[in-house]
């Protein structure tokens, strides 16, 4: 079993990451003294596949609990879902010192999580991320938050889960196009932090997308992680550093937004998006040629639908402006200096820029 | 100038009490570099009343700003104005370094700080309260929320202001009844916290519901803010001492409750649930009679309304399961050993303790 501590003072918790862990979650709860009330929200694909497992367990551990199912998918990230819950907490009289657990992917994560720290000002939060890119990034760092007709996360807080319980095994049940999504936010954390790691993801890409070794794969989502708390101890509420984790996604929430977030999965943007950044880079002659080729190679391994004909830079721009990074400052965004090293600048001529990017991928 | 900082590490805010303040928001804004972008929510009745100086004011400090204006009473403190807030925010198109400014009572200080705290994950909160109630008692300490169909405050968070503004002379705009409910929260300051403060208050209860002097009503203020900061500060999420801040408030919420929350204004409902907190430590011989007989002269000097006939044992008790403070071990009570000091107990026959209260306030 790999354990380690996310470091936030009071907010400190533990990150688990064990094979088969899902079926021993309500000892896991027990050991730690998280309550002895819980309503699991899950979505309907996950409760299908994890549903007995978790209830098992926690029957096992005397915890009284009850699951809510939400619909799949992000339009569950609503006040109206919301709402709903909060109904369903006080008709099950969860108190205080109860639990929220998110069994799930990002959406369940951002939006359990919400419910969680806005129930009764607060209660226990505990993160069962069942997806890829949820065990790597949206699990940690306490973000959470739903949709707004206008935009998305619009509504959210910071709020910091007391347990992060990660079974890799989950993954075998994703199919292929997830794991790739997820695998972009992985090679994240490679491009803006640690040139070993990426360079490991390099050489080992193809086995972790078949999921051949899970020894592996928990060491790979053990350095995400470890990486993302590194990161969010030094700045919780995303004033400075925090914003490195966004390379990729001031371009890659625009493909999502012009394209509906029907076209692409997010992880699938973000690694168009994360091409975006480095063209930038060398454009802005931060990054070195030769660093910016072996980034192209990686990224063209990714087995993701590639820009469909109807972006343009006019409708991409018009998108980046409504991002929620935007300060009164312009928009910052997160350049590389080089694989492992990122660089904050202003993109005065972001227009431009994107209208030549478009025009390089689709020479 | 009355000014002084609630201690809440990097969360550390000042509270500043002067006549005529209002005027100078805009001002105070500029030189604690609390943001050039604000929206200001507000109820119908304080807009009539303020918004002209408040916009004055701001406009002269350059502030780009927007008015929304908010129906008057509780009824607001609900999802959809929340959900309509939201809208107006993004349509305004306030940034992350924005703020919110709550200019109003409990409702509005409530609603806006919840708009401030889960608005993209948080902005800049500014307390303007403008109700005696909200001055001493809402506006400091960071509680936020809004009601529920099911259940009042039942959603919300802890989010601290980045600075509360309290000028005592909007006073003069309330109406008695007004002033009398927020004095019910002022004496509790005495009661659970300062014998001396509460002697201040028996002497001059009379002049300061007739508001003859400013000098002595901002000291009033002054204490009331400085003994909940101190409290909060000590336990800013309300694990334990915080507690006592809701001395009279366990009976005072189901009195209210039962009354549809239309008979009772909230602090004259915590003047009989501080009544009956005195006598249940009285009857459980914890506080002495003659500081008993102390409590219940000054209570009845009080101008609020009785008990109503429809008030019974059985409803009120019903009320009290529901109070959002119960946690797994029972009902923990905030009583009095003396004037000045609380003991909390867990009290395991208070629907006989409440019957027997209603037969003595009645005789």
């Amino acid at each position: 079993m790999i354990q380690f501590l996310v470091d936030l003072g009071e907010k400190t918790y533990p990150i688990m990451i064990q094979p088969s862990s899902l079926k021993n979650i309500g000892t896991l709860i027990k050991e730690h003294h998280l309550g002895e009330q819980a309503v699991v929200i899950t979505d309907q694909t996950v409760m299908k596949l994890y549903g007995n497992p978790v209830r098992d367990s926690l029957q096992k551990a005397g915890i009284q609990f009850t699951f809510e199912v939400v619909p799949d998918g992000e339009k569950s990230k609503s006040l109206n879902q919301a709402s709903k819950l909060y109904t369903k907490l006080i008709q099950f009289n969860l108190h205080r010192d109860g639990m929220v657990i998110a069994l799930g992917g990002g959406v369940v994560g951002d939006l359990a999580g919400f419910i969680a720290a806005t129930y009764l000002r607060g209660v226990n939060l505990i993160q069962i991320p069942t997806t890829l890119l949820a065990q790597v990034d949206s699990s940690v760092g306490g973000k959470v938050g739903i949709n707004h007709p206008l935009g998305k996360n619009l509504i959210g807080s910071f709020y910091q889960p007391r347990l992060v319980c990660i079974d890799p095994q989950v993954l075998a049940t994703l199919n292929k196009r997830e794991i790739w999504a997820g695998l972009g936010e992985v090679i994240k954390y490679g491009l803006i932090w640690n040139n070993l790691f990426y360079t490991f993801m390099e050489k080992n890409l193809i086995a972790i997308s078949e999921l051949v070794n899970w020894d592996m794969i928990s060491q790979m989502i053990e350095t995400c992680c470890r990486i993302k708390a590194e990161v969010v101890e030094k700045d919780e509420k995303e004033t400075g550093l925090r914003r490195i984790l966004n390379f990729g996604h001031t371009l890659g929430h625009a493909l999502e937004a012009v394209t509906d977030f029907r076209y692409f999965r997010h992880g699938e943007a973000i690694v168009h998006g994360m091409h975006f950044a480095s063209y930038l880079s060398l454009r802005k002659a931060i990054l070195f040629k030769s660093e910016f080729d072996r980034i192209e190679i990686m990224l063209h391994r990714f087995q993701i639908p590639k820009l469909p004909k109807m972006i343009n830079d006019q409708n991409l721009f018009n998108k980046i402006g409504i991002d929620k990074k935007q300060t009164k400052e312009g928009l910052h965004f997160v350049l590389l200096e080089t694989i492992g090293q990122t660089k904050v600048e202003n993109i005065p001529d972001l227009s431009k820029q994107i209208s030549e990017w478009l025009s390089y991928v689709r020479k």
